[in-house]
């Protein structure tokens, strides 16, 4: 922080870096408190939460049952000491905040409570250790509580709030499709329970109630069609309807009716958190404004000087054209100071990323001018920008492809392996030299810094890999893989040549960070189904590798497995004996299909009449009397959350994004910065353009500018443009996604009022709520 | 039609009504072509159209390969038939329309060349029958041309063209999807190809380019995962990675995007077509005005006694009190006639479901006032409108549900159940007893007739069987099983009762009609799907009951499929031996799991070494050079288009009519309609209402009327409401969808334009033709 300025113009700099980043943390305003509220969101401190966080989660791998086994007194300390940074970081947040609101806040009072409860339980386990006595580590699912809960991750909240709050109608809907479920089995159980069929494995087929109602929820995720059919079917043709039925109702209609209302859902809340935002952010800028403010004939405004030291406060980073520039659209007349219209404007200003695009001439030129215009190196130049170059690196990638497809043994083609390697090197290095390496290397290349890195690291792999086995005579699998990885990845520029193909990858590049929530998410309920489940099951199953001599090592370790179809298949390495494997396993069930298997084990197909003891019932054991009910309902819990619940919300979201993606128009804000850079001459079309002719046209505007005059002396040597549909913050695009739907009055409500705002009637009224009407 | 109406109104009532059902006939406006027009849309003429089609889509089961085989001659004959149909009613269509707009139309030309192509070849076919030589049926898959363009299947025809307007779109995100796929398979040819992995079958792993295609396209629709994986995840864990990121990109990415693109594009052309028609249905009602105006005052008016006549031509079958009210909202000031603005709205008007309730006393009432007056009877009524009542019988089909799930041969568990028939029987007539016998059975009260039909069949079905059985002692296994379903489907009454339930079940109960246009949809691709099939896969699985005799019957009757899991699991009814068959082996493949299983049949899990044989590669004998590529061809080719396109346009249309069905208020003309029965003291609140309480609200209705006295007589005894949420047509939901989007000009574009309406520029402009902006 600059060291000279005043304390109010620190407390506005807070103020609108708080609306810039769209958080919520409503700071004290004595000057302790805006210095602490600085540190606080330091990122250095940032990161280090996160470290800790991560390394609290990553302490299940290396806890009994360990992937990699650490004494119980290093996890502890780790632990302990993990606990202590969140304390320290929640007093930290208490001293900033406000006294009445902290309290109020229940993700501080979640962290607390996570806090202690997780410090209970390791003092229980460690004093129940010392006395060799053996206890379940239930804090360890408290750990994803500080993922969530920790400011930072406001998106991965936010996430779950939608989820708490599409629970009610997701309920309603679910009830009705048990129902649904419930009565076809019991027609199942009338039409099919009396004739005596059998399965395919001989065994009774839709005798009993509870177990018609599994067979059919299974269904329902479509793991076990046609199986679950065919001995009705078999008996008569006609049977086949009931199951047709019940596809169309149960698995069409009902998961899209899931779908509907998530999706439905999930964009009314968003829609109201978006607006509690939007209006957040007004009021903390009218909140800057107010401490900036200075009378200028009828109205208050903010000098330019301030508002300069203002923007460097913020934003240190941006160039000084940049800054420039934002000052000419905030100030649009040229009068020496901003009004309170434009100011509030700065915050959505800042978030636009605004390219800075010097033009300037090669360094090669500068340094040996006769060389670089000679007439070859023209030539060369104009060679690299024509599309046949493109065209033929194009051809290269294809030759390259059929190359990596051949067999990789016979010399020749290894030998071209580095004639390939070579071509990409010269590649880049050629347009390196025809194009300006600071634009070539621009932050928003993200093709040219895609190639790059691969070909080097490509390059970088594929020496060691050489050395190691010129030496050691040896191929390190490690290296290799990466190696074959990296090849493989160049070819994806090809995609890259296709405009088509281009704008789709763009998009799909554009909501990365966005899907980057869901990952979130994804892993909080990963890790707490993971622990729950290697506390069910834990050891039940074990996985030996194919030439193992260890007892029952074909039979996953467990004689109740011989025969099954589940060790037959392999299928040993889907346990829950640590952390990684868990994780493995739950992918797979969400993936849904087979897990009908996986949680059946032997029992499908022909070899359960060989093998009784399923793991279903072995991962049962640990219950006493309960024999196959809680594997059951563990699987089909983690179903409903997972694939009912979060990959719906995850399929809304990518919906959603791209429905925007697709139709998203520059906001008015932006519209006025281009403009405003049009005006100034300083503009390029677009970044839709080619690399060449994006370089091209800096010529041009550079050859225009120097043509027309120097009429804007400031400008000349300098283009800006619009990294269009490029968003530095989630919420930035989330924001835009329904800017267009959420007016904002010129009456901005209180702090309190927008905490509390709900979603609208005008937003449409759900189904539930509806109702009666 | 009325004898004396004139050739003016004739013809205006041909527009009106046309525009009424969103009929796209441009007709003659000669006396004989409106006379013909009339007769075309017979609802005796679109039926008999539908029978044929119907009849001539469902040869293909009484064709070789046959469920019920009939004679050639019997087949071709009646296909001569149909054909000889068809070719009238285009012939009839011809002399309604203009000559040119006949000839322009490509869903006519269609329709001949469809005609032509089924003749020759059935002469084809027959002659070379004659000499006993065996040729393809090729034209049977022309059939479904005729579902798709005759001009009745409006909404099949445009869900066809809504897919051939999103297949270039779609293209692109395929291309890039197999482009990923591609990568993929590549990078694991390198990365397992070498390690010399086996599956659990022993079968190499991941060695050949084209099988790693198949596998990882196969992983997409999830079907064989985690089978593909553990191989590889058993040589290191770290390859789950590799899955995992697959998984991730092609299944949960590209399928969103497909369902993205997909819904994207089939709602901006969606709102197009409604936009064309609500065009359409503008212009015509104008041509209607024009032909029945006459001058009053400085404007063009239609008199009342013109506009009576026109509604009665229209609309012969509503009441005269529904068109008086449609009169008085039409002529809001009564002044004897209706201007051009009130005239346009007359077929909005039309498509609004008004019921007209009659307020009549009970028929017993007035023939036996004494008994029905009697305290008995009265307290007796009001018991029955108790909420008690509704409770008992809950309670009642609670515990029915428990006997039906409990053994039926019990003695005393089927007495119960004469018991519970009589219990709902009685509820039945002591209900029609309490409310009027006509408003208790009227048109919109749908759990009314529900009960009733359930309860009576499930009556008849009891009795029949129980007759059968004293009489043969035999029970009869089709009634059996009918009166199982039909106890069972006595349950969903609960739901009813059930507020929340409720208004989640009307909502399905409202799109189920627009459903149906998928259901046309997916016949047509299966038609054409199974006609293939059979040509190519026909008699290559057998299926043999139990205990069967027959060589191989438990191989399917097939040597080669000997010990395959195929034939082992039982599925040998999955085969294309006939129409029936095709489509359930369609459906299965619909939905999608274990088709890798249908399509590889042995080849699965252990079996393959034991029957390197499978019916894939018979699939493929009849194909002379090729082996396994046609078979696999087919499938994927049935994938991308039923699970890729068809069922994403379902979804998309699913989500999109929930949330109109969610979201939907009542339409601009509904309000009208409204205000003026509540204007008129004729309204009863909305239909969401109890039956009970809405009868009982008709008798206070009732008594309000007598009590304020006689202001409006002709309203006496008569309520009227509009049946909120019911659709007359389907456009006509559809045009609600979309209505809030499209303003509707007042200067309406002529016919040639509206047919060459694009998307606007409006509607967010697609992914692909934003791309080079």
């Amino acid at each position: 922080m600059a060291e000279g300025a005043s304390q109010d113009l620190l407390l506005a700099a807070a103020f609108v870096s708080d609306a810039q980043y769209n958080r919520n943390i409503p700071f004290k305003t004595s000057p302790e408190a805006v210095r602490l509220y600085y540190l606080y969101n330091h990122w250095i401190m940032r990161t280090a939460t996160y470290f800790f966080i991560f390394l609290n989660l990553s302490l299940a791998v290396f806890e009994e049952p360990a992937v990699y086994p650490l004494p119980f007194l290093v996890t502890s300390l780790v632990e302990v000491l993990c606990l202590l940074v969140f304390f320290g970081r929640l007093t930290h947040f208490a001293k900033v905040t406000l006294r009445n609101v902290f309290w109020k806040d229940t993700k501080n009072i979640c962290i607390m409570v996570a806090i202690l409860l997780s410090l209970t339980d390791l003092a229980i386990y460690g004093v129940l250790r010392l006395y060799n006595m053996r206890s379940i580590r239930w804090s360890r699912i408290v750990r994803p509580i500080f993922l969530i809960n920790f400011a930072e991750s406001r998106q991965i909240r936010r996430a779950f709030r939608s989820i708490r709050n599409t629970l009610p109608e997701i309920t309603y809907v679910f009830l009705l499709f048990m129902f649904s479920l419930l009565m076809f089995s019991l027609m199942a159980l009338k039409l099919f329970g009396d004739r005596n069929l059998q399965t395919a494995e001989g065994l009774p087929y839709f005798r009993n109630y509870l177990e018609i109602v599994f067979d059919l929820y299974v269904l329902v995720t479509t793991a076990n069609s046609p199986d679950v059919m065919m001995p009705a079917f078999d008996f008569s043709s006609w049977y086949a309807l009931f199951f047709i039925a019940f596809v169309i109702v149960n698995t069409y209609i009902f998961m899209s009716l899931f779908l509907a209302v998530v999706y439905n859902n999930y964009k009314k809340h968003l829609k109201n958190e978006i607006r509690k935002l939007a209006y957040m952010k007004h009021r903390k800028m009218i909140e800057a404004f107010n401490l900036l403010k200075e009378e200028e004939g009828a109205q208050f405004v903010v000098r330019e000087a301030r508002w300069k030291q203002l923007v460097k406060l913020v934003a240190p980073d941006i160039s000084n054209s940049h800054r420039e520039l934002l000052l000419r659209i905030s100030d649009d007349e040229q009068k020496g100071f901003i009004d309170k219209k434009s100011f509030v404007q700065l915050a959505d200003l800042l978030n636009i990323q605004v390219i800075t695009l010097k033009i300037r001439s090669h360094p090669l030129g500068q340094w040996m001018p006769r060389v670089y215009q000679s007439a070859v190196s023209r030539f060369l130049r104009s060679m690299v920008r024509h599309r046949g170059f493109v065209w033929t690196y194009d051809a290269i990638i294809l030759i390259n492809a059929i190359f990596i497809a051949l067999d990789e043994e016979t010399p020749y083609i290894s030998y071209a392996e580095w004639v390939f390697l070579a071509l990409y090197i010269i590649e880049i290095l050629l347009k390196v030299y025809t194009y300006e390496p600071r634009a070539f290397f621009g932050k928003n290349q993200f093709w040219n810094w895609f190639d790059t890195l691969i070909i080097f690291a490509a390059l970088t792999a594929t020496v060691l890999n050489t050395t190691l086995k010129s030496t050691t005579k040896y191929n390190s699998q490690q290296i290799l893989d990466i190696v074959f990885i990296l090849r493989v990845l160049r070819l994806i520029r090809i995609v890259d040549s296709i405009q088509r193909f281009r704008v789709i990858m763009n998009t799909l590049i554009n909501i990365v960070p966005t899907m980057l929530t869901f990952g979130g998410l994804t892993l909080v309920v990963y890790c707490v189904f993971a622990i729950i489940g290697m506390e069910l099951f834990h050891g039940k199953i074990q996985f030996f590798p194919a030439n193992s001599n260890a007892p029952h090592a074909l039979e996953c370790g467990n004689p109740a497995l011989k025969d099954s179809l589940f060790a037959r298949g392999k299928y040993c390495k889907n346990n829950f004996n640590n952390f990684a494997s868990s994780f493995i396993v739950l992918m797979e069930l969400t993936v849904v299909n087979q897990w009908h298997d996986i949680l059946c084990g032997g029992r499908s197909k022909l070899e359960l009449a060989l093998s009784p003891l399923t793991p279903i019932i072995l991962f049962a054991n640990g219950f006493a009397n309960v024999t196959v009910q809680p594997a059951k309902l563990y699987f089909i819990a983690f179903h409903i959350v997972m694939v009912i619940i979060i990959v719906n919300i995850f399929v809304s979201f990518i919906l959603e994004a791209f429905f925007v993606e697709y139709s998203l128009e520059k906001s008015e804000v932006e519209t006025a910065i281009e403009q405003k850079i049009q005006e100034l001459g300083m503009g390029v079309q677009e970044d839709e353009l080619q690399d060449e002719q994006l370089l091209d046209n800096m010529e041009s505007a550079e050859h225009n500018l120097e043509g027309e005059g120097g009429t804007k002396p400031q400008s000349k040597g300098l283009v800006f443009k619009i990294a269009s549909k490029r968003y530095r913050t989630v919420d930035a695009l989330l924001q835009r996604m329904f800017e267009a739907e959420i007016p904002l009055e010129d009456e901005v409500p209180s702090f309190e009022e927008i905490l509390n705002l709900s979603p609208t009637p005008a937003v449409p009224s759900s189904l539930i709520s509806e109702s009666a009407a």
